[in-house]
């Protein structure tokens, strides 16, 4: 730690408070260098934390934490919070686990006030925490600190709306850095751009007032006039008459590494009454040139050459995401109705590609996914065939749009899910654990699971020749490496295939997506040790392939069903469904092996795995015991 | 159809381009009446319906339908629409079995160019389908009409933010009529009333231009300012510039019950390139007095009589809406951490009584359920109790905020779900088919559902004083007159209540909810039958009470479970993984009756119970034929 001298005295945010300006300044660039160090060697969100470094010294140095309250928007930008309260010398361990999580975490230090991990929560949370203060007659501060990639996000401006009506104090930070995780969309972030950029705009606003003075009273019409539109010239040249008019007072454009700036603005935000929103401008990545130079490719990244910037070459198979990728671009040439949408996620989907080779069927709706579905819905009602292309976690927004829009008017969208099942070091927020049990009950939707990329490629071509609601959910990282295919083969819909079968068999391992080569690693191992059994790939979650469940029935006396999903609601449960419904299971008994019914911690997805004992030798030896 | 001379004249919306205005004038005033009276016979949302029949005729005298897109947000504004597009004759079906449904709808008229139900979907369909129109190179028009209500919800900003950014030709009308089902609510609702209600503010719009003419030029940088001025001025004075931000073309505030004005506009914004957002003022229920003086009562109402505006006194039982707004009155008296939120219906949720009770811990956050839950997760964080009151379908758009913000973080909010279920003429948009299937799969949830309104009191009671997530769902309409405590009895978590157990029962009847009286009935026509069953409410459906499963197993060979949710994933899931998770599957059958795996269309209760065969007497003969 003696590259740190400052930081290695900071073990609350009160220390921050004894540092004069230099000091703070001096602190900033230890910040910034142990954070790098630490992402070097980890990995983690490495662009937003570094743009928020000055940002996080000022609301310390000003605010009192945590009597006050600190909400981070998705929260990849609290890096330096993190170390500042107290978790500096475990931040080593960081997004491994056991070790300090990714994102703030209400169960692991008293300075985060409210978890995050999903975009645009933060003013709709603090906004609870600014009513329940007043109800207790307590007097603290509440901040939300959000990205304009986040404001994107409806339930932000739900919460605006409510918050600039209210009028209860509270403090939003607006930290303006032209991106979400590549570059941001829409028509606020031009507006914002228009805000920062334009500095006749801002010019103006002085000049204005000199000129509506010397305007000369000529009656009471004039004037009255002149009152109007010195009130309204006001309104609407002080940049932020958008937030103004909702009911927010508006501060900025205010340069977000100017620490002695942003105290100063701080500490008159503190002094104000009612709604605040402060707009500042960050640049991501800041004081790391890498991650200055490609903020989009530094946001999230893995391990990397601390000099050079520089990740370690991918060894070995192509992943999920590229795979789909090439594969969409391919059916699209043909299929001329096919457009692809992105909920602000282009890199992270795979769909940069597409939109460079097909930008006019290419939409990034910014950090928006029930507009991306109803969007899809609209398209698909009026001849296309949209693809929207979601993390399973996120895709847990648009709930009600799959199921209002897509599902009950049967429309032809495709809906694929990456980052489905455990992903790993960004935890419980970020786990696609859920979407099989969400998207079996949803009427008319048709949920494939490809059981490696070579088969990812397949089940896409069938899906978007479908004329009604389809998904694809596909794991994170690489594939199976197994051998690609130049054409595509239609997967007939609702079949399994059956990878091993024997006829003396007394268990049948069906699993879907990436328990497939695990179950068949499994039926390895128990074979070795004498146990036959069958394996089959069962594809379809919806519909179940209940011919190929009769007849695995009638061959086996044990079912084991494998998925990485919530064993509630899921694949499991639809085969224990269907036995039950069907009265197979008087002599049939079924082991289901998934996700538990708990929210899954961080770790290497091995880790997890393990965890959920659903790593091949474990499911080897339960089978192995069951059938004892 | 005397009554009517010239409806009774049209049959497409092309008839309407025939007639003068004077005509459309009159024929606006037969629209009225004959909504009125079908309305008064059927029940329906007559209020919104009545507010836009001047701007159905000018949309159909400018547009050509169904060229021309239409997208009605919500869709209980659309009757004109309806009528005016071939289905006047079947008007007097409305909302019936087999009838014109409540909503637009795409399978039942061309000219119904999306399904709507919930709110704040029709910009992004519009969208969609103006990006579907660019590709294929047509020419036609897509319209949007959404309310200021539907305009708080965040997808509806999430729409507007891509389509004021991508420019393409898109017409959003926005009807403003200072409501949701209630007077709504919102900084955005404050801003377009200062747009609407100041005069000064319009007319000034003129004087400035005059005025900053007059200011000499003195040289460059004066006349630069004056430009500036100039086109700020002119952004700020034009109401509408938070539109105008965004990158839409804002023309308003306009006069929507003016014919011959809102043709001219119309006529005008068909002509413009780009995103343009046309501010309409109307009133609801416009026409017919009852209305106009209580648009909320005359949202959505049932039989009424047309002289008085008058509803049959409801005789019986109190609603489950009603026991459960006293209820939380009484708690909250005692219970001071409690609060109460409603997205945008206090009087359909019961929570209006709450809020003059309690001002102060009532909370109306517009049309935004992502933003309610998670305002709830934040005063929980900070250390409240906050009750969540929606309808069952519109929880749906808060899925995932309630996994992430409230399930992940295990907070104390209560989600109390009005009309889970069949909720009748509504139909596939509004029923509740789907809560227990997706609250079953979410970590830390516990899941109430009673089996009568003064178990919803109990139920209510022990779930806000849990320091976990909790749920409580329970039906639409009347409870079932049962006697109501002045007190408050705590359920145990988690368990069963057997009602009704014979020794030598063949079958057990394990419901939930509102199939708790019918498996009872049931149970009864059994009995007579000389069949014996044992019947259970299980209060809960997560955690699951597995030792009643146990005993009830021990003594009857079949297990049937009753629920009014769908069921895949639902009540009768859980049932089945638990008996084939613990072998008991081997020697008990289980029959699941709920929904089917299909939406359900509208109707009756009764009617629809009936098609789900859910009626008494259809569970009787179908447990009577299993144990065959």
């Amino acid at each position: 730690m003696n590259a740190y001298p400052l930081l290695e005295k900071i073990d609350s945010p009160d220390d921050i408070k004894k540092y004069s300006l230099s000091e703070l300044e001096e602190l900033a660039r230890e910040l910034r260098g142990f954070i790098v160090d630490t992402v070097a060697a980890n990995g983690g969100h490495l662009a937003p934390s570094l743009g928020t470094v000055e940002l996080t010294l000022a609301l310390f140095s000003v605010f009192r934490f945590p009597q006050d309250k600190l909400i981070w928007d998705v929260g990849h930008q609290a890096y330096s919070h993190k170390i500042l309260t107290g978790r500096r010398d475990r931040f080593h361990t960081l997004r491994q686990l056991g070790g300090i999580t990714g994102f703030p975490n209400r169960s692991e230090s008293k300075y985060d006030a409210f978890g995050v991990g999903h975009a645009s929560t933060s003013i709709s949370a603090a906004l609870g925490m600014a009513i329940s203060r007043d109800l207790c007659g307590r007097r603290n501060e509440v901040i939300a600190v959000i990205g304009d990639g986040a404001l994107t996000g409806g339930e932000a401006f739900e919460a605006l709306n409510q918050a600039g009506d209210l009028g209860k104090k509270l403090i939003v930070i607006l930290n303006d850095n032209e991106m979400s995780i590549d570059k941001n969309v829409g028509g606020m972030s031009e507006y914002l751009s228009r805000i920062r950029l334009d500095p006749q705009y801002n010019r103006a606003k002085k000049d204005v007032g000199n000129l509506l003075m010397s305007i000369p009273h000529i009656g009471d019409k004039a004037y009255r006039t002149a009152r109007i539109v010195k009130d309204s010239v006001r309104s609407a040249l002080v940049p932020g008459s958008v937030f103004e008019e909702i009911g927010f007072h508006y501060i900025g454009p205010v340069d977000g590494h100017n620490l002695s700036l942003l105290q100063d603005i701080l500490g008159r935000a503190r002094q104000m009454d009612g709604p605040v929103l402060i707009h500042i401008h960050t640049k991501k990545g800041k004081g790391y040139l890498p991650a200055e130079q490609q903020p989009n490719k530094f946001h999230g990244i893995g391990v990397f050459d601390r000099k050079t910037g520089e990740c370690p070459k991918k060894q070995g198979a192509p992943s999920y995401t590229s795979v789909f990728s090439k594969a969409l671009i391919e059916l699209a040439e043909k299929d001329t109705d096919l457009t692809a949408i992105t909920a602000a996620m282009p890199s992270g989907t795979g769909l940069k590609a597409f939109g460079e080779v097909y930008p006019a069927r290419f939409f990034d709706v910014g950090i928006a996914e029930e507009h991306a579905v109803t969007l899809a819905a609209g398209m698909a009602a009026d001849g296309r065939h949209p693809v929207v292309t979601l993390y399973s976690t996120f895709a847990q927004r648009a709930y009600d749009q799959l199921m209002h829009d897509v599902c009950l008017q049967n429309l032809p969208v495709t809906l694929c899910l990456d980052r489905a099942g455990l992903v790993g070091a960004d935890g419980p927020t970020h786990h696609g654990a859920f979407d099989l049990s969400y998207l079996r009950h949803m009427p008319n939707m048709t949920v494939f699971v490809p059981k490696d990329e070579a088969e990812l490629r397949d089940m896409l071509a069938t899906a978007v020749k479908m004329d009604s609601p389809s998904a694809v959910r596909y794991p994170r990282g690489a594939g199976l490496g197994v051998p690609l295919s130049e054409t595509f083969h239609d997967i007939p819909i609702g079949k399994a295939e059956v990878l091993a079968e024997t006829a003396e068999g007394q268990a049948a391992l069906l699993a879907v997506g990436s328990m497939v080569h695990r179950a068949q690693q499994a039926a390895a191992i128990l074979g070795e040790a004498g146990i036959a059994v069958s394996v089959v790939n069962m594809r379809f979650v919806k519909p179940l392939d209940t011919a190929v469940i009769d007849a695995m029935a009638a061959g086996h006396s044990l079912l084991v069903t494998l998925e990485e999903n919530a064993l509630a609601g899921g694949f499991g449960s639809a085969v224990a469904e269907y036995l039950m419904d069907s009265g197979l299971a008087a002599k049939t008994q079924l082991l289901r092996l998934g996700l538990p019914d708990r929210f899954i911690e961080q770790g290497k997805p091995a880790e997890l795995l393990e965890l959920c004992g659903l790593q091949p030798e474990q499911i080897a030896a339960t089978v192995k015991e069951r059938l004892k």
